[in-house]
């Protein structure tokens, strides 16, 4: 937090609520925007304490039956400018209810001053990758697991010769015996910057989700080794390493939805695009992955537009952020992500390329197909 | 990590299925096997890697319609001694799929022996409060937000000296402008010291849950204040968070469960005993607070009893962790859940005892009803 936050300007959460039979829209809402700050009967607050810190109900509208939407006010100075808070504040304890989606967040000026958000963002992304002009982006992703080091910097060398613009560790590429993260780094790192000096600008995105107590060593260890970009999973991690690691690690940050799929109900949970486009981006990704509409996950056109539009549309003066669009892209999928997404997104190219018999000439069609 | 695992050990997962029109479970569950570790077609992992690191099905089992129970087997390497990354195996991509739900895990020797558990566990958390007699302990939490350091100190030091065991502050309680953590911890530290030096043994419990990059300073601040307990917020921060707080900073821990609910759905994420029950203890939770059934949370008493038996039940050699219930504890709710949940269990007082017009004497009869 840069700055103290007013306290008198408020958070707006619009809420989706599924109801139970006998229960009334009104009385869940009253008690969501008594939940999440004080916790407590109302009556039981003093009063300085109440209009200080409690939420209150703007409004609620029926939208169907045993449907509702509920408009609530929080202050923004109960997040104290406290990231783990916020998301406290906005699903905290009400996780452990049901039938409640955080729909929408108008996110008050205050609030979006007090993060800093992508470091990079999808302009200091594109130069990372020497990819200024006007073209989505391909990544490709390290795997398997089991897999030896050396075998996974082969993957890496041929498809950054090939033309991938981002070639990431597989996000269940740890600490496993076959490839341990300090020899798997430094190879993958040594390969691709052995295709970079045959022309190409690939960026190696290694994984730095893990162990709480080796991150500040593996920072370290990816900056001497040259590496300008990494893989965290916010859930996996926190959303806070997201913003500590934006604000001083010097590192582009593309984010994993591993585990996050759980909080993103259809009735319970987030809307992916304050998930994914809004939070995500808040706490400083660069990009953010998540799957495509289509393949074997369960996400809409809607919903994932809805990311993209938000991950690189206005909030406050923070910089956009790539969506990472994965499941299903070959050339085709490609093809008609591009119509869907526009240029500003990465393609994550997934199974359909690694199981080319010549990995360089298949992503050489790929980065073949950027360029039309 | 303190040994290497054994490759051959296998960790299995009892994972429940709601399967859509036309799906079948044994395609769904090869799936699984497939996704979480190497997340690839088998037909393009190279047969080495296949054998050290892709899942398999052991077995499908028809549970009613449109459900079934598969038993899927994964190699303990692929977990690499990393808890980020046994969260990812149970739990991550599959999040973005429907009707997974993690019922059980069944735990190998090595992987349990790759992590130490509570520090402190039921013996050691009594030993701080000076209950090792037979009885439940009873816990109360400062609040609400909006109150001053000042305030939040004086309910302390009233709680402290009616006799309540444990005085945790209120999860939300992170670094607003009413209570800063610093001045928040002192004081409130103090008047529980107070109370103390007059007979009682009570044991103040900070928010330690909060920016990642200050952790250390906050938890230096709280040694050095003589503080030794913390809550710590697992899903908020990361389960990782507290294995590296359990191994490194010498305090108890209690978990908060702020945020989990959204991964325990009845369908689609995890069963409360894995999440709460095992993987916090895993962590090195001293404690984990959940809602006890019946209040206006949405668990079994089934569930409920499910966790903390997991908490208490044998795990390797890992320690015993309490079970912590909150929700609906006053007297009547106390002695109902003693006979429901017995007396290695603390009992979370709340509104009940923070809306007593005398708080001390409230807090003794809550205590009182403790020592029958």
């Amino acid at each position: 937090m840069d700055r103290p936050l007013a306290a008198d300007e408020r958070l707006e959460v619009l809420v989706d609520l599924a109801l139970a039979p006998g229960e009334r829209a009104e009385e869940l809402a009253a008690g969501l925007a008594r939940e999440q700050p004080v916790e407590l009967d109302l009556a039981l607050v003093p009063e300085r304490a109440r209009a200080a810190a409690a939420g209150r109900v703007v409004e609620v509208e029926a939208t169907g039956p045993r449907r509702a939407r509920a408009r609530l006010a929080f202050p923004v100075a109960t997040v104290g400018g406290d990231l783990p808070q916020l998301v406290n504040l906005l699903f905290g304890n009400v996780s452990m209810q049901r039938g409640v989606r955080i729909a929408e967040v108008r996110w008050p000026a205050a609030l979006l001053a007090a993060f800093r958000g992508p470091a990079f963002g999808i302009d200091g992304l594109r130069a990372l990758c020497g990819a200024t002009a006007r073209r989505p982006l391909v990544m490709a992703a390290l795997k398997p697991l089991g897999l030896s080091a050396g075998e996974l910097a082969a993957i890496a060398g041929s498809l950054a010769r090939g033309g991938i613009d981002l070639v990431k560790d597989d996000h269940s590429l740890c600490e496993q015996p076959w490839a341990p993260f300090a020899e798997r780094v430094a190879r993958c790192q040594e390969a691709v910057e052995a295709a970079n000096r045959g022309g190409r600008s690939c960026l190696y995105v290694p994984n730095l989700t893990g162990p709480a107590d080796r991150l500040g060593e593996r920072v370290g260890r990816l900056r001497r080794l040259g590496v300008q970009a990494a893989l965290v999973a916010p859930l996996l991690e926190r959303l806070d390493t997201v913003r500590a690691l934006a604000a001083g690690s010097g590192l582009a940050l593309l984010a994993h939805p591993s585990l996050s799929g759980g909080l993103l109900g259809r009735r319970h949970g987030f809307a992916p695009r304050v998930l994914w486009g809004e939070l995500f981006r808040l706490a400083g990704a660069d990009g953010v992955i998540y799957p495509n509409a289509g393949g074997r996950f369960r996400f809409s056109r809607g919903e994932c537009r809805d990311v993209a539009a938000a991950l690189r549309g206005p909030l406050g003066t923070l910089a956009p952020a790539f969506p990472v669009l994965g499941s299903g892209m070959d050339a085709a999928g490609i093809r008609r992500g591009r119509r869907r997404y526009g240029d500003d997104t990465v393609f994550l190219a997934g199974a359909g390329l690694l199981g080319q018999p010549d990995l360089e000439r298949g992503a050489a069609a790929l980065r073949a197909e950027l360029e039309r």
